[in-house]
């Protein structure tokens, strides 16, 4: 029985959840209701399954009706009178319901329901039994330095649920069943069979990858048979009452079992995913987890055979949340953010070489880099090995060598021209540019061609353009992160002359040679052609879209810079010459600019030139200043760029800058609901990046303790929540782009997991 | 260019037609209006793409509309007035089009199409280009037999289509286009490259395994690159009006070219599929194809090199069929099933061995034994150890042994008693039976357990009961026809054995243990426990649906009599013993029971004991005489048990019996349109065995020779050709289970392929 302390959920209890083991590029969604979920695999929305989760009174073939979870697509919904809950959990009946027809199938409402949501538990209790999905997380161990038996622990590509039903206070049978209609064919049942401790497995499937397995708790050996059995016809309550619980050509098959009065019973269920083949095109690749399970008989099995280990590490995750001192709305936003980052993980293997993915939610761009960075902190924390995995990706197949469109000299000089370059125009020159990094590595499975992203097109000034400069800052955040996180001096001296590459990248496409002037970018990549580059926040307004004079991208090259500079400083002098000190002069000089941009009003306008931003406030304006907070944190010993006088008045100008807009008595950068505007202009927030903003602003500004701006983020964290779990959202479980507090775009999504940085 | 001579099709163009390699369980549908089609893997019916086949005046950036086969959803039509048709084909302006938006879709209407159907050619013409798909068809060799570089003939897993511009009489370019949207995610570009002679190749696909390729076929070495190209946007008009005709984000991938004015020039596209890994559960499996092509680039390449071999032999074909002195209805609905026939095959290999299977239709059920039994002439015809195949894998894995219930003898013996058996009762007792074979070997690749089909289940009387009897007569009729046609003695003797026990089989079903009385099936397997056998007629109402004292399944079982005695006479003496006569004599008591049946009226009733069938006619009757007459044929000199004094007088009685059914003045066995129905008293009516009752009653009864009969059979295959191709049969392709005319089960169906007997 799940520990009780997760209270339930006090919002909108009908909101989709992603259930995900690790890696796998898998999710038992269910949740929303009146909607198909179930077992996706590879796909970047819920499954089109329904599921019926139910109990009935009397033995399976009795014609009471069968009470469901409302999981499924047209529900009858129960219309017995509201039991009586008591404080705080658990239903005194209020009465019997209706006269329904023989055979009915009937869903609870949400008043007869309460969810217990949990960081790795997700509860429901009905009046007649308790359903529990259990998706325990930890650490993916690096498969190049750990035993096998480690990776089956870690990449087992399933999930475990539980149903749990009472009857020790009954006067008659009962019959719980878990059952899926697939909605497309190829159902089959598994082989009954004995597992471990001779317990009785039934079980489904569809086709050879995806499947589910069930046994009962209880069972002991030696005891009499207890009454748990496949079904497969139409319907579950047809399965249980007909003569034939299962058919061959049944659509719907499920597992069932029969509790005695008097008895309490649990059926666990493991429900996982196998594939065994080449599933990527490009860079050919398989899951990782396919080297260490044999079959999908073997992942469901295994999922059984760690109960356990499952529901106490599930329990011990939970009492992790729920300790670590955050709010309920901080805990749900986390718990939530986290079921759908591993639902967006895929670890491969190419080539016999692990291969770390994470798809990009609904759109299932492969590695988005701009993501990447963002989920850099919680993979750090977990299993470093994955951001080295990445850089070395990013370096090998996707990064490039462009030159820099230098505008506006009247003339068209004709220098040296790479493939795919504009010729020069009389509105720019093309310049010596450098190495950057793709967008992403492709989409759905297949990988783009090296060195191009699946995103990134030409002669664009809005979505779809090049990203050059925020992904060069991008690669060298992680870079950095990775090396203060683990000190890994040998990646680090691997690839010492990439961050040189690097600093000369930046330096060039911030329009400057000479290194006392470099700064900010200012020439947009010969990638873009006719185009120009822009920043990820693709959607958004002027305020945040375009790269040039971009304030936010501004910050992002001033921790680039000092990120840089740590990586020199790290290999040592004899190694990196002066260009530590490089980086850091580039790095102030984007300080000392961006501090002295403070206007009357006391913020930053969202652009550094030109007046389009003048009245434009972002909040963004802070976000990269996580990347050195991380640094300071991770290497304590180390003196922290952030003490330094240009920092320092950078730091002073951004906190003043975010006081105003979080002060703001016209609250131009909140929604009437209390979320956060990322643009005082835009209509269009994200959610993963509101994170990333309340992170910086309360961990290095303790803007928190301003008790109006105490009250402003308590506010906006309950708004945030209601995003998520009311209306259309909640269908498409953790989503990022939030227009008026409806998820628009960015479904599904992975990157809402920077709330993990709240926890200490 | 196609050989003109298939001419237009008179009736409705707009019907999907599967377009299909041999074994490949893969269908490029396309023809019907408005709806989705395309390459559909593994499914029994059209897959949801839309097609965009067209081309528009000017070049690719040009803004006239680009106009298309309406092969997708949401068409707009065009309004311009309708060209002048040339006698027999081609058009001549009629005007121009009313002016639209720039950039306009628009797809053109029925009148302004001609379709020429062929046996492997579908062609059509429109105004501005011709279309054409080619699936030329064959012998399938024996894997274990030819050198492998047959097999990669006669399993390449892809379809050859052209699209021709003749802009000879142009005076600007045109732009050609063939482009899908896969209307689910994962669509990818292939690489650009040069292919066989330096050909330009342009191509995509869906994931790994669905793909196109494209290439100019009038493009020699040498001359100036032609301008072939691949798109990848939203939409095609989208993508050749862009200036980034592809994105690795877009959805509808393309191939696309650029005719000259004065120029003429031909695309060629491969549509092909590749699986490379186990595809199938229970028995694991692989497509053969994977055998010998390594990947789906390889299939899409082979195709594009066998372009003359494809086509010529396409058009050979097609003249194969012109010239069978068949009326056009025939040769339609002979092309129409030849194409739904290889749709639905699947040659798997099974532990290294060849593993054939055909899918049934929409069921996609595996092997149903009671379509094999039908297709095997055709099967003989090109690849008879694809028969043999079956009949060693129905007997190694789909074989059963029961028992069989004897009625009525008010006494509950309780003998011997096997699993799954129903306890004796008041009603019958438990008598040894013998071997039989399943209904099926399992459905959507999944194996289903062995000596267990997925269709059959204990306790029902009609749809999904036990067909053991109809089952057992079809394994033998197989049997009989696989050795009459290759006379393969060494698997003959191997399976001595196996027809003893057939043998003893029937005539314990019979209900006599002494030779002199066996006949037709008298007792139910004990599989049914409380239900009743069935025959393949499930649908069909009590005139043809229950097995026993059915008309239809006795002569059936007396064709499997003789089929035994021929095979025990193909043994010899020595092996056989007098067990061939005892086959006979059974034979000679059913022909002598049903001879005598022949009532006033001039038919014998559907079903011989009771009078529930007094009234009840049925075509069917005849339908077994279908085997020993291929006997004969194929055995030409050996005696036929046909010309036995028996046999003569049974034969005399359905002539009679056929004769009066055909005549009859009250038409009740004709639907008001002519196509017939093959029970007086049923609306439904199935097209395959419609054929095949035809073969026997034009090539045994030479019926049409009666010129009233004659009418009856031309009304008859006129109506059978409106079923398919009108109303909502017309998105099914070749459709089996006709309700009033109109495709209601057994849609995409593949045994109508028996109306190839109709040919010489």
């Amino acid at each position: 029985m799940p520990d009780p302390t997760v209270p339930p959920f006090p919002g909108n209890i009908a909101f989709n959840a992603q259930h995900s083991p690790m890696g796998a590029f898998f999710s038992f969604t269910c949740g929303h209701f009146g909607t198909p979920g179930g077992l996706g695999s590879q796909i970047g929305r819920p499954a089109n399954q329904d599921l019926y989760i139910g109990v009935k009174e009397g033995d399976r073939k009795s014609g009471a009706p069968l009470k469901c979870l409302p999981f499924y697509e047209n529900p009858i919904y129960d219309t017995a009178p509201p039991k009586t809950k008591q404080a705080g959990r658990g239903f005194v009946s209020g009465g019997s319901a209706a006269p329904t027809q023989e055979g009915a199938l009937l869903a609870y409402r949400a008043d007869q329901l309460e969810r217990h949501y949990g960081w790795a538990t997700d509860r429901w209790v009905t009046p007649d039994f308790e359903f529990a999905i259990y998706t325990p997380f930890g650490s993916i161990v690096d498969p190049e330095q750990y035993h096998p038996s480690m990776s089956r622990v870690c990449l087992l590509p399933a999930v475990l649920a539980s149903l749990t039903i009472d009857n020790t206070g009954g006067s008659s049978t009962k019959t719980g069943v878990f059952a899926i209609n697939f909605n497309e064919p190829g159902a089959r049942l598994l082989p009954e069979q004995h597992g471990w401790r001779g317990k009785k497995r039934v079980g489904f499937a569809l086709r050879r990858h995806l499947g589910v397995q069930g046994m009962l708790e209880s069972e002991r050996p030696g005891e009499e048979q207890p009454q748990v059995f496949a079904i497969m016809r139409n319907t579950p309550q047809e399965a249980l009452r007909d003569v034939n619980p299962a058919h061959g050509l049944g659509q719907c098959p499920g597992i069932a079992f029969e509790v005695a009065a008097g008895k309490r019973q649990t059926l666990i269920v493991s429900i996982g995913v196998y594939h065994d083949g080449i599933v990527t095109t490009g860079l050919e690749g398989r899951y990782l987890y396919a080297r260490y399970f044999s079959d999908l008989n073997d992942v469901l099995d295994a999922a059984l055979r760690g109960w356990d280990a499952f529901h106490n590490g599930s329990i011990d995750l939970d009492n992790e949340l729920l300790n670590s001192g955050l709010s309920a709305d901080q805990q749900f936003l986390i718990a939530h953010a986290t079921r759908s980052y591993y639902g967006s993980t895929q670890l491969l293997e190419v080539a016999g070489q692990p291969f770390w993915v994470v798809n990009e939610g609904e759109y299932c761009m492969m590695n988005t880099l701009d993501l990447s960075v963002d989920q850099c902190f919680w993979e750090l924390k977990h299993n470093p090995w994955v951001v080295r995995n990445l850089l070395d990706n990013y370096l090998r197949y996707y990064s490039y060598y462009d030159q820099v469109k230098r505008p506006g000299q009247g003339a068209k000089k004709k220098g040296f021209s790479m493939p795919g370059s504009p010729a020069p125009s009389s509105d720019f020159e093309l310049m010596p540019g450098g190495i950057s990094f793709c967008h992403d590595m492709g989409a759905h499975n297949n990988f783009a061609p090296t060195g191009h992203s699946s995103y990134e097109l030409p002669h664009h000034k809005g979505w779809f353009s090049y990203m050059t400069q925020e992904q060069l800052c991008n690669w060298i955040l992680l870079a950095a992160s990775y090396v203060a996180k683990s000190n890994d001096q040998q990646w680090a001296r691997r690839n010492e002359f990439i961050f040189q590459a690097c600093l000369t990248s930046m330096v060039r496409r911030s329009g400057s040679s000479a290194d006392n002037s470099s700064g900010a970018m200012k020439f947009d990549s010969s990638r873009c052609q006719s185009g120009e580059e822009i920043t990820t926040y693709d959607s958004l307004d002027a305020s945040l879209g375009p790269a040039r004079g971009n304030l936010y991208l501004a910050v992002k090259c001033w921790a680039a810079y000092l990120g840089l500079a740590m990586l020199f400083d790290v290999l040592g002098p004899a190694e990196a010459g002066g260009v530590a000190e490089s980086a850091r002069k580039a790095a102030n000089n984007i300080a000392a600019c961006i501090a002295g941009k403070v206007g009357e009003q006391g913020f930053i306008p969202a652009t550094l030139i030109g007046e389009a931003g003048a009245a434009r406030r972002i909040l963004p304006a802070i976000e990269a200043l996580a990347y050195p907070m991380y640094w300071r944190n991770v290497r304590q010993n180390e003196r922290s760029p952030l003490e330094d006088t240009p920092s320092l008045q950078l730091l002073a100008a951004l906190k003043r800058h975010t006081q105003t807009l979080l002060a703001d008595a016209e609250s131009r950068n909140r929604f009437s609901d209390g979320g956060l505007k990322l643009s005082s202009t835009s209509d269009n927030s994200w959610v993963s990046k509101i994170a990333l903003f309340q992170h910086v602003a309360r961990g290095l500004f303790n803007m928190q303790e301003d008790a109006r701006i105490g009250d402003v983020f308590r506010q906006a964290d309950a708004a945030h929540v209601k995003w998520q779990t009311q209306g259309e959202s909640a269908y498409w479980a953790m989503s990022d782009q939030m227009v008026n507090g409806v998820a628009k775009e960015s479904k599904y999504y992975p990157r809402a997991i920077t709330t993990a940085l709240w926890m200490k």
